[in-house]
């Protein structure tokens, strides 16, 4: 499908705590994702690069040495090989978030 | 720069009626546009995916044969080699927009 309305889009679970909906094409992997209060990425990284924009609550994300609290209207860019995290509060955030689907060689 | 607020990043003229913030990693660019009234991109196609979100305002988007009136909130996927284009109105739309820094061979 070509067009998304986030406000409406149909999520499933994902992993406990995250649901989500994903489009996978070719190159990129587009998905928008509701994770759940309390949930905690510690850090990891990965060979390529990811965006993407908070839609609604708020995490706390770093990038690398920068860290910032973010919320609807907030984009990040995490450069390939950056490691990286975030921590959801006490409500859940809402993401579109971008990836490439595998590595480049 | 890791994050972007959105409402109050700068952007800069990067063609006639496009202003433009662009972040270029190693596989990816982010781009946050800001297209003026009565722009038109009648169509084109590239061998990768493109996918984003608007921000503000409204444009009208088709990618093949699906055509939609989008506005803050929908999000759009392009597949590689899809056919797309787009039409602003009276009013400037702001997306945030992603795609392949290079296609992949």
């Amino acid at each position: 499908m070509g067009f998304w309305t986030l406000d409406n889009v149909q999520l499933a679970e994902f992993r406990p705590g995250i649901k989500s909906k994903v489009e996978i094409g070719n190159d990129l992997i587009m998905a928008c994702m509701e994770i759940g209060p309390g949930q905690e990425d510690a850090g990891h990284e990965h060979d390529f690069d990811q965006c993407g924009l908070v839609l609604d609550g708020q995490m706390e994300m770093f990038i690398g040495q920068e860290q910032k609290k973010l919320g609807p209207g907030d984009a990040y860019f995490i450069p390939a090989g950056q490691r990286h995290g975030y921590k959801t509060l006490d409500q859940p955030a809402k993401v579109l978030d971008v990836s490439l689907k595998a590595p480049r060689s």
